[in-house]
């Protein structure tokens, strides 16, 4: 296998758009491949990540009117569906047709527009990405599986709820303090100046976590142009390459142990670490799957960044902020950003690499530049997670 | 990249099962580790192809349940939504993960429960596979647009509608004539006596379209072990290798010129063959998406197998049957043997197979035993194209 460069990336604007999502598509790959100076005759082929499109617009098969309302002839389009990993799936995957050498530039991304459902409907659309025989039947939805997730994390580590919510609270503080400073995200300019008092007494979702621990319904696209390394200099100066990718599987949530370990992203980043030859201490900057702040804490813990139970008093300490261990969603991650779920993979890619080019929005660019990122997503109760390591210099 | 083989195969009887996709597909991957004397703890990937799993099951995430319920650990499974092209699309992907050098041996295949959406619903669910912003608004199906099809077909080559409806009946008894030879079809046993009055006479499903001129709705599961070729031989005497595949995308169908002869097929195929540097006369065996009789004829041409216009004489001639220039579903195809849409591809694997091992249920098999195999397959109104050219016989 070759290696391999992302030589573009686009984005929309988050938050509640008033196009469709193939407009919105559209939108994110002229940018990004405008931006990779690439010329749409020299894409061979697109991969898009898009969950719920029949639901939203009665559409399934977005990636093939993508392909042709974006002039780009009849190569293979394919969609993927992991639920909210759609889209890191499908870069994964577009990552081996140009490893393999099979193709030397393609197109890939997501897109969603899930404002258009409602939070209800939504909500509801949302957990089937769960397990439809028995979780489904038993009303959980995603808010209830992190509510339960802090719960468990409560009692496993001996932290009284009440001080788990409070410890809970600075990742809902510190994400939403990065997304008010992000242009790109749907609260942009708003909950900049959250305190704890304020997260713990907005309205109650599923208890414990309120309204201000959750990420927003979201619409947006995002898109990168994926390259053989080989080549990329020849389309710009500068290259970020994919060092590594992971992807593990998981199942049904009652047959986990312990689910805020979940073992499919232990598998899916250490897959992902293995094959960069790289450890949690090499990474520089994260993007990490925070639909709701405890999942934020389980998600620095799975994928090694912390011991087990100590990502809580690491968030209070700053350590996941600018100037710590390590800057975690410095885009607002999908609390502070938005979370149109088939475009968060490629949105997490976009950001590390915004980073990366030292082109982050002030007062979110870690310094000095990150060499290493990495991105998490989730789709589902930790049913797909996908892992993808990039580095400004080539292995 | 290196050559790649498949090793085993399993399928379930089509029909309306009492099981669901999980019970399915676990059966149709059961079987076909077993054929291969693979463990299950060898199985590196699994790759699924499943339509409307929300809607049938309120089950979004089935390769997850169907890779944990299997006992396959924490290994990468993707799911892939290509309309009723969506198995190919995932065996096609399958194939690269192996031939890149990634991964040995994997699990490919689909699942799909369609009859417990009933016929109403499981048409409009279907029919999502097209344009949403035009052709679902007006009220475009697929009956409708296989049965415009044969209307433009009627009117370029000058068939009166009259004398073409005969001619298409001819594909009907062929492919019910197969299915009813092939135990694990649908209609096994039943309309293996039609004739072109039968036909003709039947329910008027879309006009000039009958109820025999169509596929049913259906339930299965099919299931293919692919490995690298280099060690295929440790696993099984009768190894079929991948010879080429192809991937094309549509558009609107309004701004094709002329969909009875849809480029999009044009493009896959040729990819198709060109990988496997072949052409349509090296084919011995083939199954094609034949969803409506029309669709079969279009199918023929668009693939190279007959000049434009003379794929509904070839076949009242028989040239698509037994002993003919290219014996086309001799499984009974989507109309004899059932569609279950998102197992269907990897059912045309599995046909071609069994007829490569000389295994084709009596009165089914070609004589000699074919050594180059093809299978195409459609998603959508011509939006996604698949092929898959299988050998006997290394490159």
């Amino acid at each position: 296998m070759r290696d391999v460069a992302i030589i573009g990336i686009g984005h929309t604007k988050f938050g509640k758009a008033d196009k469709n999502q193939l407009e919105l598509f559209g939108d994110a790959a002229a940018e990004a491949m405008e931006d990779a100076n690439v010329d749409r005759k020299e894409i061979e082929a697109l991969y898009m990540g898009s969950v719920l499109p029949m639901f939203e617009e009665g559409q399934g098969m977005p990636q093939v009117y993508a392909t042709s309302e974006l002039g780009l002839g009849h190569i293979p389009s394919t969609r993927f569906e992991g639920a909210c990993a759609s889209a890191t799936v499908a870069i994964r995957d577009a990552y081996m047709w140009v490893a393999s050498g099979q193709f030397d530039i393609v197109l890939a991304g997501g897109t969603e527009r899930a404002t258009i459902m409602g939070t209800p409907f939504a909500t509801r659309t949302f957990a089937m990405g769960g397990l439809a025989a028995t979780e489904g039947p038993a009303g959980l939805t995603f808010p209830g599986v992190f509510a339960m997730a802090a719960v468990l994390y409560s009692r496993f580590y001996e932290i009284p709820l009440e001080k788990l919510r409070e410890k809970m609270a600075y990742v809902s503080i510190k994400n939403h303090k990065h997304g008010a400073l992000n242009p790109l995200a749907q609260w942009y300019k708003k909950y900049g100046d959250l305190t704890v008092e304020k997260v713990l007494n907005s309205p109650k979702i599923a208890d414990p976590l309120t309204l201000l621990d959750c990420c927003p319904f979201s619409d947006g696209a995002a898109a990168l142009v994926i390259c053989a390394a080989d080549v990329a200099r020849k389309y710009t100066d500068e290259p970020v390459y994919i060092l590594g990718t992971g992807q593990g599987t998981g199942g049904a949530l009652a047959r986990l142990e312990d689910f805020t370990k979940p073992p499919s992203r232990v598998y899916s980043a250490r897959m992902a670490f293995k094959q960069a030859g790289l450890s949690p201490k090499d990474i520089d900057i994260l993007e990490l799957h925070d639909c709701f702040t405890s999942a934020e804490l389980i998600a620095l813990e799975a994928m090694g960044f912390f011991e087990w139970g100590e990502a809580a008093d690491a968030t209070v300490d700053g350590q996941t902020d600018l100037g710590g261990k390590i800057p975690t969603n410095m885009s607002g991650g999908l609390i502070g950003k938005g979370h149109p779920i088939g475009a968060t993979g490629a949105s997490q890619v976009y950001m590390v690499i915004q980073q990366m080019r030292g082109a982050a929005p002030k007062g979110n660019q870690v310094d000095p530049v990150p060499e290493i990122g990495m991105t998490d997503t989730l789709g589902g109760d930790f049913g797909t997670l996908c892992h993808i390591i990039l580095g400004r210099t080539r292995r």
